[in-house]
């Protein structure tokens, strides 16, 4: 190579590493890491929906896995118009996955997940096994995406019915403060699983048909009624799905962990879409015109309440959506200073694998795992 | 007649008189006045049920005449095995009825009453019309009777969702004293009519058979679905529906007439039976075994409350029957002097037709007609 050759391959580098100094994005692209992704539970009803999302989303991997229970492994799942078949879920079958996003339910994860991020992957997991556990971080993402970053291997996705009104309260809370909150909730089917939604369909139909039925899934009949219990009672009377609601709002909001929040969790038959009556009393004074100004600008949130003309979200309007949905949106005449309103989201989506998906882009998003 | 005779009859008199005496219940039978007794809106909902618990209830009556609309004149009705021909509701018609079970719609009873208590009857009004007028009494039997004894032609019976609440609040409001509550309502469609009823019906087939549907008596397809919304909506944000809560629950109780109380009112696909999620706030403490003693010995109502073997009513299982039926009775965890609890009635019963007639049957125990 002559020197004056040299010279002109020096010059076009430093024309080269210019141009990548002068676009960050750029350069930050052409560095990340591409993860291997590994979907768990991936034949139930959350793990289809992350596929969905996944797909929707165009979320980048290196490589993608599908793992499932002894039962369903072997069978094949369609993905981005390729053939995968579904691989047991054993701790030595996750080597080299980064991202596992599981829906496996609490006891797979609590005997897995220690085992999976040992081999070196993050368990973004939907259970209900660690998520008030201090030292794992419990994420909606628009809400406190910055606690990704601590994360120790194991990042946990709330509860359905926390997690849509996690996105509606974060804009009133960080105006007004929140100080006390009651909460019904009106929680479709779906999110008890497959069996739960057969069960609505069969027992719905031999009603109408005028036949008997016996409810396996359900305590009560869920065709034309309503069961006010979702999951088992704890000792104060409220059931661990209540429960939820109270914990993973205080740990998700950054509340003081007293804060007073009740809920009655109630199953209706729905089949997908949970609904909830919310009343927040607030430190900070705060009008429904002000509430639903910032409700409008608020990521992942659709205002819908438009009562001159009877428009207000509904679930089975929800299905199948992104957006937690808001209506109803009034000052509460119980209270000097707190506003209720009617919340509405798809609770496969925002309440289960939307949110999931959205934990893994933010982690390779902040290249965290 | 000889004196000797004469002496005798006053002797036997005398003896008559002071057993009459001595027998207040016998006496006030036997001069117990028996109504002529007319059915309003016979042949609607809450009409049909009237007839049936006047059966049940076996009231009694001197004769009784059933009223409708000019478009359900002249069809017949049977009642204790007799068959009557339903008579146009025109206030003439009414000459020499004492009691009036009615249930024909606001407006009708607003054009109607006047005129009937004119011609000397009590007209208890199932409609929403006079409910509020502070000379009218708005009653639930076993709360509130002696309120019947001020009405001046008129008594109203409260809106279904207020009316199987206050059985519950009326012994704990005794006892600890209402000082805030919130409501969540879990409303059946039949408290909107036949016509409601049917569309639950064709709307849930229709899904089941994937075919379209248009929803006309609901905003919103009622099918798997809870829409927000009972009534038109007031100013406040609030529907009416969900304003008389609050508004016939200060009255029904006597609460100051400040008394916070705020309502979320939703239509759930379930044919018969509402339920509520109601959390109140009381001045004096209570415990939740408190409140359980005081509600196991309330009448008209029935605890359901065993979490350790999930039991606690439903909508379903109250269909048809007449208790209030209460479960989930818990400390609320947002207050510090609160209860909780899940209140479930067969709403065309203790919400319309039961207490209703239940009404008439004080009416005629009191003979203020």
């Amino acid at each position: 190579m002559t020197g004056q050759m040299l010279l002109k391959k020096i010059h076009i580098l430093v024309i080269m590493l210019n141009l990548l100094d002068n676009f960050n994005i750029c350069s930050e692209v052409m560095y990340m890491k591409k993860p291997v992704i590994g979907v768990l539970g991936a034949t139930g009803v959350v793990g289809r929906h992350i596929l969905e999302i996944l797909e929707e989303n165009n979320v980048v991997f290196e490589d993608i896995k599908f793992f499932a229970s002894k039962k369903s492994a072997g069978k094949e799942i369609e993905f981005k118009g390729k053939k995968y078949t579904v691989i047991e879920a054993v701790p030595d079958a996750f080597e080299g996955v980064n991202i596992v996003l599981a829906s496996a339910g609490g006891s797979t994860s609590l005997a897995l997940a220690p085992e999976i991020v040992k081999k070196g992957a993050v368990y973004i997991d939907n259970s209900s096994a660690f998520r008030m556990d201090k030292d794992i971080p419990l994420v909606i993402v628009g809400v406190n995406d910055e606690d990704i970053k601590t994360h120790k291997g194991i990042i946990a996705n709330p509860n359905c019915s926390t997690s849509q009104l996690m996105l509606v309260l974060k804009p009133l809370h960080d105006y007004a403060g929140i100080k006390r909150m009651i909460v019904s909730t009106y929680q479709s089917v779906s999110g008890a699983g497959l069996a739960a939604i057969n069960e609505l369909k069969e027992n719905t139909i031999a009603v109408n048909e005028k036949k008997t039925f016996e409810n396996k899934v359900f305590k009560k009949p869920i065709a034309y009624n309503c069961i006010p219990q979702i999951d088992s009672f704890c000792e104060n009377g409220y059931t661990k799905e209540e429960m939820k609601v109270t914990n993973e709002t205080r740990k998700i909001l950054h509340l003081k962990p007293d804060t007073p929040i009740s809920c009655t969790a109630v199953r209706v038959p729905v089949f997908i879409g949970h609904s909830e009556a919310v009343t927040v009393e607030f430190e900070k004074n705060i009008t429904p015109k002000k509430a639903r100004e910032l409700l409008e600008h608020a990521w992942g949130v659709k205002v819908i309440d438009d009562t001159a003309n009877y428009d207000f979200p509904t679930a089975v309007m929800a299905a199948g959506t992104n957006p937690v949905y808001v209506g109803r949106i009034r000052k509460d005449i119980a209270f000097d200073n707190a506003i209720s309103f009617w919340c509405v989201a798809d609770n496969l989506r925002i309440g289960a694998a939307l949110n999931t998906v959205r934990i893994a882009e933010k982690v390779i998003e902040m290249q965290v795992f």
